[in-house]
């Protein structure tokens, strides 16, 4: 429904073709489904430039269930992230192709397809408790159909096993930073590349961590510019923000 | 002094025309100056492919004269951030023919150039308070040779004004959200377009608004995806992140 | 026990039918009921225009029955929120013909009657896990006797969906914004209509939401003018006010 | 710019009088205007019923000026919040007819006319420190054309202070709390009346007051439902959400 | 161990009854009791006047009962509080004549005795979910040997409900008042008598009440003067500080 | 206009000395005085046992001008807390023979008298810097009549300056401790004394203090027992607490 | 990897028997072996002087079985921390010799050998809730070879029992204290002695504390001097940084 | 004032050189002055094993010029910490030869003396404004005999200019690592070194950084272990603390 379309609408009301009426009521019709409890935004993908995806947290079985069938009519595949083993065992008697991951949480209808995307993205967690963020992460990743490399376990505390991964990290187009603890990962990974660099502070920690505030703060007060965050444990916000950037290099190929 | 330099060094100790004792102190020996109070970075330029800003925040006037006198010796053009007016006065009797901007708080040693490097990167600010910081984004944008348009006081209780800029974000290689009080307007922008968008909440509110906390965890949370976020009025920090990306699509164009 | 019957009370014991002593007694009898635990105050329907509600957090399974029972006798329905399923079912077990309503952890004695006060209150959310809150809303509105709406799932990511409500907002007397994560939907609703916006955050988020701060204080920062915001997911609460208003509306019509 | 205004513009291009291009040019077109730096909304008013107001914490006294003066081109009245007195000395330059209220650091060009809507709005404060947030709500609400009636120190540490109140609190539409410290006096009220109470939590306090986050916390934890909060301090806020509901009254009288 | 008997001590040192090593060893040694885990200290209450009590949480069961062995042989009576039930079983079964009270969570080996010291305490709660707390304090209060009366449910939305106590409050030597919610009551009752008040917030209440943090800050923040506060939930210690109070007014009497 | 004063009118209700209408009004009628902008409670004495005080924090020097002179006209002495420094200088223009306490930050009307009331209040400090919150304490109790001695500088970190006042602390009725920092000399009193102690955090501090908070959140979770605590810096709230006590020690002598 | 093998390398690639290429690629390499999500430092203990410790939390129980394996194959012994006891339970079947300690939560490979590190650490208490953070430093203080004594129960309500344990703070080169509730303990015993003081916070409390952060800020806050702060619970990083001195001590014997 | 004192104390009672009355005197009387507001501790050096040092913030002018004259009268040298420039220079008036280092805040009466005690502390900042923090905890490390060096600038961003100082760091016996921002230079310090480390947070920082939170939060969830955190800008506490370790090193040399 872009100005293109509108043009087109407005020389019809000019020949008649439609009435003034049924132009109004298409200029406000606007392709989504109402599901009742939810509305499917069957556009987006094109708007925004993103494929389907369902975020289950705080959601019923019966609506994500009701959502994917949905969804299932019209899209080649979907990614349902942030849903917990028990909604996952009973959406899996619904779908039973489906795939779930119980380290990443996510659920996706069909494999994962080989990346048709170029650019890689670098996924690099602090330690390994890590990995269930950075895994999310990865599988956004390669679901909007980018290449994807993860390296677990670089933390701060053992520099030259971070500089180690140096080839790694200068062949990336952007770096996803995954840290919990103090977070430092992400200023000095920042200060040694110049990619854009996006910090995942995690909940990995405990007492005065607050659940990911210690590393959430480290990261926004980063000494290394060219550092964006998102929230604690978002690792597919921080793919999606990944998949942005790749996608506008590759729109300027 | 990257691998190259390294294995061009090795030949050289292999050929006898550097003696291991020499190899190890030019190993050892890295491209920094040291000032006693600070250490310039001459290199870090070539290292994440950033040119040389100095923070002043905190430092004394007569440390960032030092500074910048050093600097002025080795480099075409230097950005001073967060330089309060008392002390940009005293600087300016040391570099009469610097400039400083007042709103933005920044100084600059010579007068911006023509931008160099393709792709827009547009700011938006929410309201008119929130102007200081989008004017830092925006000379660090301009200082690092990017093109950089403004749009003021577009939040989102008016959302005809921000809706009648379509076609300046639909131009911009990147977004940069500046935006205090509620910080809605990250989301909203973050739903209308396909680019990597910055958030950048600013301390602008009172009361609950704790000095930007309300605008941080507001774009931390935000309901859009592909969204990064940096610290509380942090303009730079959101130019230099739009930097590394827009350099990054050009080195692949 | 208004000026109405104080003076009355007074001209008693001008004329000698009510001594001294006993005025004093009766000015300091109030109409509630003691049951030990718990004062009910069967007059605070007339006192400040609402039903009777009962808040079972923090209550146990044998004192919401024994409040229940005191109520059943003298009042023709009773709203109670905040049960959870557990209580609920022992609760039942006394009260078959009360019905429970899951989602929104209410019970009712009696099914809800149709709106007998004139004027719709539209309850929006902007996710379907903050379907709770508002079904809580709306319960509660209708207890009351109000018309009530609700639409789902209309958050700023997609603002084409919240556009297209653009009747039934302007329809309504009040209406209830509910939102978690950054809570933007009341700014935009705000900043469209000219009636009451009532925002409840909701504790629908993950990591830097810290339970509904986030959302709390991006509506408590609103930039939208004519928003009043109260406690996370407090949908009882925000019905509770949007009655307030229409009743006002209704004595002066 | 509404419904009957478009289907009027189609009926233009359907009879020729207006071409396709140019109706796309009016639909895209908004009545706001641009200052560079801010974003003049003269419809506004139409929109979501309120007059224009600047609020001017964080704005330049240039910005102001050249804000006021477009305004008062085109407008009746305006009315300026939050500016400190050594900014409203440098504007009265320029307006020297305007009034400049220290107290509550409000400004208006016109003198404040009769109320012309019907509903009296009340405003209480707790304590005197309390008065200037309650001075702004009492001007905001009188230039919206309200009635509006102040009662100051009337806390809940002498509740026969408050008590003695009643006659005042009975005839007004919408009550306004404006209470700092341990904000009891919203609970209080709104245990007492059945209008809609507004609460404004303030700065006033010390220590753990954490310049008005326990008076916040408590009026959102108000045991008295019917209350709705705005932010600390935001007395103009209250008076527009007052504002909003009297004019509701009124459009079903 | 105070000076008199120093001084006894030293002049069997005078007469030689005692060596100077014995002396030395003698004002080294401290009557408590080492059990490896815990110390015990029998000579507390002739210190600070208070009857031995020990605090469960955090402490397994079997040291719970190590100490209570220990004490039980020595002292006439122990109250155990902060004993969650699972516990309270496996204690209840090496002490079968110990009664657990599950609302309170509190254990005592022998029956109550009737209040020997004179001088009431009033605990007055908020709402009917604040009464575990209370009865803590209530415990707590009758153990040290007082009277104590209480009386639930007199919370400030309904005001009448609390003026009609006026006798039980002018008849008590020291309220506490147990609150959740917004905490007000503190302030009201605080502002009605003349006796020391000791509030007590609790952890009833959702949202933004922060698990007590909203009543801790109001009563911290009372606008009536002679109110101490105590922890959060901290029913032991009110009564405790009430004690104290108390057995002060008997030492003068 | 206690119980008997409202029979006694009823008596003249009864005797026709008094009609209704006069009843009705002189119940409504209530002995505080209208200055406008607050409410002078000539009778607080009377209801809550304390003398006049006026908190001066947040009220205009006019402002406390125009109170003073109306409860100068009608009591005996006045304290005005929180006064600083550039206010006292125009209000002692007014009163030129009060008397201002700089490090106090109060004032006086009259000089203190000799303490009426039995019953030593003692104030001990842990450091010099809290000399001011302990002068507010130590005026508040002798202008309420009381005993006081105070005790400077003995923090926990020399234990043997605080062991040296043994005698001091056990000859007092009421122990007030101030302290900053860490704030263990409340815990630290508190298990060394039969008597109430009352806890008074302090701002002083720097870094992670936050402003009093860590003294605050310290005493809070005293593990003595006997300790209540008034708000940050509350030198006036501590006094006034142990005023309630030593009065009503005394009541009952 | 240090500067005497880097010149050997060097000296080789002079007298032929090395390429610069291959000794480019040994400068690369590192000695640490990769497990795909943990990368295993066996240098560690080397570099930092520390024997390998894995932290469990976060880690799935198949992740540290494979984590002990390929340590356990090259060294002696290995201490797990944060293992809860389901986890242990599996582990446990997979190394039957290994030994869990529940009150701790850490598991070691091989028996506690005799302390061969001379210099003693004490380990204080404030309460016996504090055990197992204490136990976690106990345990691993012994593991890296000292000699360690714990002291629990001697909180500062009871100072004779702390002043009663001179002699053994006396004898030891540093004490760790070990406290929640106030954490009070760590500025009395600061004030005590001259040896440094660690002080760990702990969870141990409830309300106010705020699950450890009052003891984190109170202790941060110390008046006295000498005190070092870790985290909240964390014994291990107390007995790490204690070892870190008294192997410091003994390379300068 | 010793066990041995003590014992020759009892010994002089037993031969009637001293009666037990002057016995009793002597153990209550401690070797401390007392000036009113504050307690001289002459012998703390004796105790604790360092010299004495005023902390000025919070204390008046005069009291500190009293102080200090009491302590010039019986010891060598005395440092006079955050002390601000304006009442340095009212001190400076009564003690002409005294010197001032505004940057550090700190006064003292005679010049540094060369270090007497063997044992390198080595101090390292982040960033150039970290000095005031880094120089106050130089001056109280060689004010207590230590020999300091300083190494500053050296921040995770460039980590070469940190490797580069690697000499320096294995020559000291304790590190003090002074850092704002994110704060996490302390945890690749401690990654890379076996001494103990000291981290202070600093203040430096804007926006998220909430005056040192963040780099609070960060040093004390170091996933380097052998850190130890002081309060935020406390360069004293971490010299003080160095100082503790060093002394205990040579104690044992």
């Amino acid at each position: 429904m872009n100005e293109e379309t509108i043009k087109a609408l407005l020389e019809e009301v000019k020949s008649g073709a439609c009435s003034p009426e049924q132009a109004l009521g298409q200029l406000r019709e606007l392709p989504f489904e109402d599901l009742g409890f939810a509305r499917l935004d069957h556009h987006r993908g094109l708007r925004t430039g993103q494929s389907e995806v369902i975020f289950c947290q705080g959601k019923q079985p019966e609506q994500i269930i009701s959502i994917l069938k949905h969804l299932g009519a019209k899209s080649q595949n979907v990614l349902a992230t942030r849903l917990v083993p028990d909604h996952a065992e009973r959406i899996l008697q619904h779908f039973p192709n489906a795939q779930y991951d119980p380290l990443a949480r996510c659920l996706l209808f069909h494999p994962l397809e080989e990346p048709s995307i170029p650019g890689k993205i670098l996924i690099m967690t602090a330690g390994t408790a890590d990995l269930p963020v950075a895994r999310e992460a990865w599988i956004t990743a390669r679901y909007m159909g980018h290449e994807a490399e993860t390296i677990y376990d670089v933390g701060v505390a053992g520099l030259h096993r971070l500089l180690a991964q140096r080839d790694s990290m200068d062949s990336a187009e952007v770096l996803i930073v995954v840290a919990g603890m103090e977070g430092a990962l992400a200023s000095v990974v920042g200060g040694l590349v110049d990619q854009p660099v996006i910090a995942v502070p995690t909940s990995v920690g405990y007492g005065a961590h607050f659940q990911g505030l210690a590393a959430l703060l480290s990261m926004l007060n980063s000494c290394a510019s060219g550092v964006g965050v998102v929230n604690i444990d978002n690792g597919f916000g921080a793919a999606s923000l990944a998949s942005t950037i790749i996608r506008r290099i590759n729109k300027n190929r």
